[in-house]
């Protein structure tokens, strides 16, 4: 009989194919005593043997299928199982102490982890993974436990996980896997943005779906309405069959809007935009008919390599994401580093509470040079195409002013220079800082446009990580609390002439949508594969028409009243 | 020449004694190759048995002016300098790897610390810590460096130090310190929270203290005005002895208000009330004139020991305290654990941002057993005094609901038991969230008062962790975005005629008194300390006067705006 799993629509569309369980097993190691210690030793030797021809093979196959710099981490993962310093003490902790293998190599390999992960470097912390991660596949093989290799997937699967890690999806193949869903996780998990990204379907948060669905099942994701049908009747496949065909035809409706305006039924133009961290995303956001990019986070720029990017480097980003724009709005967030994204080259100390830490306009006023440095390159890009800057994770109003006193600054540097600099860019921030909604009559006064960061505003105004499961359920996007923000924002901004953004992932969310637009939200930047859809749907709303219900909503008491109201009114699923 | 030193003031009064720097020496670890091992090992059992003598004469002190548990601290020193299992590897590393002992203790420890840190066990944990004590003493005296015992200090001194840990205040020896001073550290950090309890001057955050003072200097620690002196000049002294006096005078002045009400010039009357941990506190609201206990933190009873504490113990603590208070209120707010409060025994995750985290009513709400016990434990105390019970953290609506339930739950199971319970019990909540301040109007029909928590309130709205060194600029009581959301939190209680109380330090604060006595705060509960000066300040303001300030302030841009104004309008130092 087929069963019904719920869970959160993560990523749109049906997906169906058998199960493949990525297995991260708990291995439970018990002390035992042995006597036998030549075959104690010989136990050790053959699940190593055992691990290093799994691993070759996994990485040939890494090689053949994701590249070069993918197969590297099992070559690392190689090294260690090759390793005489991790290996001869655990040999001889069997012989000196007479324990089990399973004891000795948990022992030993602890120890390594410890002593990497205290150091402060980041190479030596990489060491401390690849142990983990190789003594884990050891102590799957001596224990008899099976673990995943999600690399070597070469058949159409749906992959079923407790959560999946970044990591994780490095290892996917996109041809293969098509689809997913996870025990844990909301909307705005990294799983989910990732599934949204690489436009396969997905469902989060089932909390169960390990613990009911078997390797091999026959499984539907429904990213759609957020379900999953595990051994579903010939009847509910050829249901699913035929919804998946809907929903092409509804994705190839939706691409006849690629051209066209973003006009409400009652002839109120908004602006659909598109959240973009790389110059190739510029493709997506055309081809979905992106009207401006609404956030361009410029830390991709600065990750994932071993020192700060140069003003040339970064200039010739930003040049080129303004150029493939044509002329088209380009709002560049400045660096919004720190909290849940690190830079390993800065060396900046451990915060106990990240997200309320030194991050963003926080260190980038005080690393001045590197704030100035991009600021040089965006201002020499100015002149290639449409650009606008916010500087994110303002809180105070002398922030904002520092910030922008900087951008002059260098920009009359520029000019003394003999560099030509765009006399037309707007200088604006993010409003995801309470104070900074609170305040919003008085920032709009100095600012050319607010861009509000819902994913922060959430979580700082209900006090809840995002991140963290146990309190993921106050992560209220239509909370009544955060509307009534947003409505001030907007009232305040507008009072003054100025235009209010969204680049939270609320702005693309179909319950959302409708209040926005009463709200006067003048832009709503969005995954790109988003906007299709919301244009679609924002031709079919009246804002005159949901105007009136604004100030029942805004007095609602909970999220759940909200939705329950959007949905019946405006006809929502 | 004197010379001066700025910084925050912390805890009133003047202190005047000689420097006792509390040393905290980086000590470097340069590895090096020995070829004469006997004599190297001859330079660890040196070090070793300095240490063990130094220890000696600590622990006895410590045992006659300290007590038997302060004293066990170094007991447990005393054994790891013994442990054959540390000491052993140690020798053993001279010997097989040529090196010397600094780099062989080094090495040796952090494997054990790691070790034991890397173990879910407080116990060892507790060790870890313990040899990374020794290990720092052993260390010191083979590379010739001091640090400091602060137990054994014997005559009148001011303690200069770059932060004060609890650790470290926990070896102070009240008789002998007058007063201290740290280079980091703002007004609610635990160093001046304790400065207050202990009503001891202090000056923090001074950046520059460890650098400027040597070792037995004159310091004058000025705790009114948060400034240090160093080697003054007799005139200097003069001075400061007199402004000490007039302090003391002052203080006599304030002392006979103990019985008087607080009552505006204009003939407004407020309450003034103290926070407090435990039972044993009452005394000092009542010695302070506290017209009420404004906030038990009842989490004390539940820190410092392995297990829950009963129903009979809560019960017992709740009664005491409502009895000695005779009548007058006593607002209870129920368990508030997690963020910077951690309960080892209930074993829970470690967070990433713990201050956003699975903490108070959500662990309450989760935690029910916990949670009734102690909801039972107060109802049953209620027959003995005035109790008003508060929610701590409370983001919605439909959490102050679910905790309200079963607070009428218990109530009721209780009374079908036949126990008497008082009809009387106000339950309010804390306003310490961004929105539930946005969502006042809401919460205020169904709560019977509030209470700001200022503390987290202004950490959550300014996004800035207030323990975090390198945000704390942030953490801004006078921050226009706060004393908006404070206005709206009070207009939303009176408007549905239910009162409004400020439980952190904010309420005890002379630039907050006379804005927050504008802005109708009903009740104002801070350290018991700060209690006579706040009524002496309060009958001086006339509230009807300030009130036409209030839109100005309200529209100010900046907290340093606000602060220049209240000291200039109001005339304060």
């Amino acid at each position: 009989m087929t069963q019904e799993i719920l869970g959160i629509a993560a990523s749109s569309g049906i997906a169906i194919a058998k199960a493949f369980r990525l297995e991260n097993p708990e291995l439970k190691v018990e002390k035992k005593t042995v006597t036998d210690i030549d075959s104690e030793i010989a136990r050790l030797e053959k699940a190593l043997a055992t691990s290093t021809s799994e691993l070759e093979k996994i990485k040939e196959h890494a090689l053949k299928e994701l590249g070069q710099d993918k197969a590297e981490i099992f070559s690392a993962h190689l090294l260690v199982l090759s390793d005489p310093e991790l290996i001869n003490p655990i040999k001889e902790k069997i012989q000196t102490e007479n324990v089990n293998a399973e004891v000795a190599l948990d022992e030993v390999a602890s120890m390594f982890i410890s002593m990497f992960e205290s150091m402060d470097n980041e190479y030596m912390k990489e060491r401390a993974a690849d142990i983990r991660d190789v003594t884990k596949r050891v102590l799957a093989h001596l224990l008899g436990v099976n673990i995943s290799n999600p690399s070597m997937i070469s058949e159409e699967v749906v992959i079923i996980a407790e959560d999946l890690t970044p990591s994780d999806t490095a290892q996917l193949n996109r041809q293969y896997v098509k689809g997913f869903t996870t025990d844990i996780g909301g909307r705005t998990s990294h799983s989910a943005i990732m599934a949204r990204s690489m436009e396969i379907p997905a469902v989060v948060g089932t909390k169960t779906v390990m613990h009911d669905i078997e390797n091999g099942a026959l499984v539907i994701i429904d990213g759609l309405d957020g379900k999953v049908l595990v051994n579903p009747s010939e009847e509910v496949v050829k249901q699913y069959e035929d919804k998946a065909a809907a929903y092409e035809a509804q994705k190839a409706e939706w691409a006849k809007l690629v051209n066209e305006k973003t006009v409400s039924a009652d002839n109120h133009h908004v602006e659909l935009a598109a959240n973009i961290g790389t110059p190739e995303d510029v493709k997506g956001v055309l081809e979905n008919g992106g009207e401006a990019v609404g956030l361009y986070r410029t830390e991709f720029l600065y990750m994932g390599r071993e020192d700060l990017p140069t003003e040339e480097e970064q200039f010739t980003s930003y040049k080129t994401v303004l150029e493939r724009m044509e002329g088209k709005p380009v709002v560049v967030r400045t660096l919004d580093i720190g909290g849940d994204k690190e830079l390993p080259y800065l060396n900046l100390p451990k915060e106990m509470n990240p997200f309320l830490g030194f991050r963003a306009i926080r260190l980038c006023l005080e690393m001045q040079d590197m704030f100035r440095t991009q600021l040089r390159a965006l201002l020499r890009a100015s002149v290639y195409g449409n650009l606008k800057v916010m500087f994110p994770m303002i809180a105070t109003l002398d922030e904002f002013r520092q910030a922008k006193a900087i951008l002059l600054e260098e920009k009359e540097k520029l000019q003394a220079e003999g560099v030509s600099v765009s006399d037309n860019i707007e200088v604006g921030m993010m409003v995801e800082i309470p104070s900074s909604a609170v305040m919003a009559d008085l920032f709009a006064k100095e600012v050319d446009f607010f861009s509000i960061g819902t994913n922060d505003l959430i979580q700082y105004t209900l006090a809840a990580d995002r991140m963290n499961e146990r309190v993921s359920y106050l992560y209220q996007p239509y909370n009544p609390a955060i509307l009534r923000l947003i409505h001030m924002v907007i009232l305040a901004a507008h009072k003054e002439g100025k235009w209010v953004g969204m680049c939270g992932e609320m702005a693309g969310d179909e319950i959302a949508i409708p209040i926005l637009l009463a709200l006067g939200l003048d832009e709503f930047s969005m995954s790109a594969t988003s906007i299709l859809k919301a244009r679609s749907q924002i031709r079919q709303l009246s804002k005159a028409e949901i105007e009136p219900h604004i100030e029942t909503i805004l007095s609602m008491s909970s999220t759940e009243e909200v939705i329950e109201f959007v949905k019946s009114t405006f006809n929502l699923a």
